[in-house]
């Protein structure tokens, strides 16, 4: 796929200055690019690259003074690296409109229905009465169980596993390796110390626009749904226990766990390694900062938590700041019991 | 499959109140479903759906007195949620007992030795020598490497990666994504600063009735097994350390970790995201709370721990009382100042 | 593959007594080893054991004196265990070296470039322009992205994945499901809550000599590289956010997770569960205690640090004590409280 000067700036909006039909069909960094392919020039400490880039396009900020003659073609913008980047993005999305079809080995159940124009690389597994959307892109060896429904515009990275039962919706992202629909982690107790499983029969709901990371574990619900709403974020190495609720637009940072049955609220921030305790309640708008433990419901919305039990984020740094002070006040105790042993010598001896 | 009224209250344990002979193909939740469906109704609030559901049996409490006529069959039971969850449980079972056979594309190593009455989804990788005991069912994806041993009953989900060499008992299940045998993390630092690998030739030994989540990684040892003892169950994200030993019957909650050579007893719970030093023992039936940090030895049995470095539950709760107290301690201070200060000028004056 | 007592000597640096031309095919336990298998004994509780075994051959240390005679050859040396060990590391590098050729089904892009003496499991996907250098060995379900650049004598193990246009270095080893290149959590808050992607553009680097285990995950940059440098050593489940840079000899225990644009030294341990904030420094050198939380840079080397928010050692230690102390200081300022009030009433009465 060749693009042209005259086309790329259309991309980018910028202004072409040399040949508009000079072409190119791919990225180079300035100091190693090819005749075929397109560089950049943001800093000013490489302009030395400028006039010896075998880059047949060049992209650079408006407000570049030339020092000496070019041989590629320029495209001038107002930053050229961030034109650089929405570049390389459009490329992306163009490139990733083309991947269609069903590479083989892939294993689709007879059941199962497709949408149009998605994409299935080798070694996907498609289970029975499976349904899924329009656009859908599944990377290599993503693993579908019977009887789920993905929507449309979805893209399940490379061995992405979802268990059966399950519904995805539009626009969902889900990056390598996240298991969505495990069992929840349910055992009754019986007389010898030993466990008995609880069958985990709910499923997941994960709603449009939802984004998770890599290696994440999203557990079905014991009974009912395991809920993410929509626009909400994970990141990487999440937890999210059975019957969790998370509101909508939530971001949720690595390595963070929502125990069982915690009701996220919507629009909350969570740092990375938090932990939660089950079946409490956070509030809308509250942040918590990374490592922070939450062991009881947080009920007032918009506020700062942090620290193991969490506390609001005020007291909770007035408390550090005292902690740190712990030195200081075991000195003012040494000194007063120093005088007052001085004042009881006095009195004994006046 | 089609289950009729009558073979259904024989597994519920229920009364059928009208047709015995109706007959269902699946589940459904009782305002959606069709005529080749059982739903259920337990919540009052929902009774209305009872005389419009398209469904031809619907599970419903004894107590339940109609209101109207209902075109359903009835099954009545003591609880109708829960009999619907023994229903599906009980469905899921049978189900699962279907699935029998290999499915292709999947690669069998020619000196593996397959029991009776196996499932191997496609994509599935069996190396040399494995052994695989039977009614074992392997999902999509797993991998099996040589030298393995799978005991009878075993369920091993999607893309589960099981290293050379393991053994793993009867009736265990692992869900997706976990990795069981990888390589300890034992490096001899030289001279340079660099490090050397020493290599992990040991193996991991998982008993009888072990529950491991999904995603979750448990390292081989350097020489011996790392094992984790009959009838324990790990959540999702956890880390096992190479020659981390787990006695039986313990829990272990999501993202927690074990370090290497540690010792957890039989009859412990260990909370989520609480880490342990390496080379310490954890004594039976104790309980760590959530991301407790255990540094040292943990040599009484019986008792709850938490903070970091952890502390008996007591000891701890009353520091946690006592920091709390400490802008009240500092007043006290402060007022005990001022007295002396009152006391000194006095005797000056005086 | 069989190998004599004299080949087996001369590999651990033994002496035979027996017969030289005994021949084994595989590794036992002295009290289950076959005929065709090689045992060792170093424990002298087990010493019965060596006078019964089947075993052929037999490591033994020098020291030890026979008490009857043995039908096995035994090949001494100074100690039978770490022999035993040298024995079966040089033995899976003969396997491992004799691992060559592609498995089929896999999936290989027509434009990837494939280097020589390389093994390439069932069920991997390389993708277009791929490029792998010599004796690299790829383990069932390896899905390498388009572009992704591997060097020599690189070894993947099960499920890993490395996105599209990485940079691997020669001697990496990566474990069963980790995943490399995924997305940065990058996300523009826009004025209704919710979220915008930021595409992630930039790649990983991982350089020379990296070893990397199970479960981790270590996203694409931004813009530019997320890059670990020669030899370090990252354990299973831990999370390296885009644009974090790690020098050359760090250590990483498990589920430690390094937050965005993190720049952590040379030569640093970081202790499991540790977490950092984003956008901060570890000076070479630092030594990082489990459960940490670095909420600010560390400038000065070699310091060790512990505590949330993370505090050099001594400091640290210092605060414990005298958090310890609190009850002791509670006491005293209640006596003191006593004594004054005593003094004043004294006072009033004189």
């Amino acid at each position: 796929m060749q693009f042209t000067a005259a086309q790329i700036a259309l991309m980018i909006q910028g202004t072409v200055e040399g040949n508009p039909a000079a072409a190119v069909a791919g990225f180079g960094k300035i100091e190693e690019a090819t005749a075929d392919q397109i560089a950049f020039l943001s800093n000013p400490k490489y302009e030395e690259w400028l006039y010896q880039s075998a880059a047949s396009i060049i992209i650079v900020n408006e407000a570049l003074e030339l020092k000496q003659s070019v041989s590629a073609t320029l495209i001038r913008v107002p930053d050229a690296y961030s034109a650089f980047a929405i570049l390389l993005s459009k490329y992306q999305e163009i490139v990733s409109q083309q991947m269609v079809g069903i590479q083989e080995p892939s294993f689709i159940a007879k059941t199962a229905k497709l949408g149009e124009s998605i994409f299935v690389a080798a070694f996907c597994y498609v289970g029975e009465q499976v349904v899924i959307g329009n656009n859908v892109k599944l990377y290599p060896g993503v693993v579908i169980g019977d009887g789920t429904v993905i929507g449309d515009n979805v893209i399940l990275h490379a061995g992405v596993k979802i268990y059966h039962q399950c519904v995805i919706g539009n626009r969902v992202i889900i990056h390598a390796g996240t298991v969505v629909g495990g069992d929840g982690f349910g055992f009754a107790p019986l007389a010898d110390g030993s466990y008995s499983k609880i069958p985990q029969i709910g499923n997941v709901i994960i709603e449009d626009d939802v984004e998770i990371g890599s290696n994440t574990t999203i557990d079905r619900a014991t009974m009912g749904s395991t809920i993410i709403h929509k626009g909400s974020k994970l990141d990487n190495l999440i937890q999210v226990a059975h019957n969790v609720e998370i509101g909508s637009n939530t971001v949720i940072a690595a390595q963070a766990g929502i125990s069982g049955s915690a009701k996220v609220g919507n629009g909350v921030m969570i740092g990375g390694q938090v932990g939660t305790a089950g079946h409490i309640i956070i509030a809308d708008g509250s942040k918590i900062a990374g490592q922070t433990g939450v062991t009881k419901s947080i009920k007032i919305p918009n506020k700062s938590h942090n620290g193991t039990p969490a506390q609001e984020f005020t007291s909770s740094l007035r408390m550090q700041a005292l902690t740190r002070s712990l030195p200081e006040m075991e000195k003012r105790i040494r000194e007063l019991e120093k005088t007052i042993q001085q004042l009881l010598a006095d009195k004994v001896q006046g």
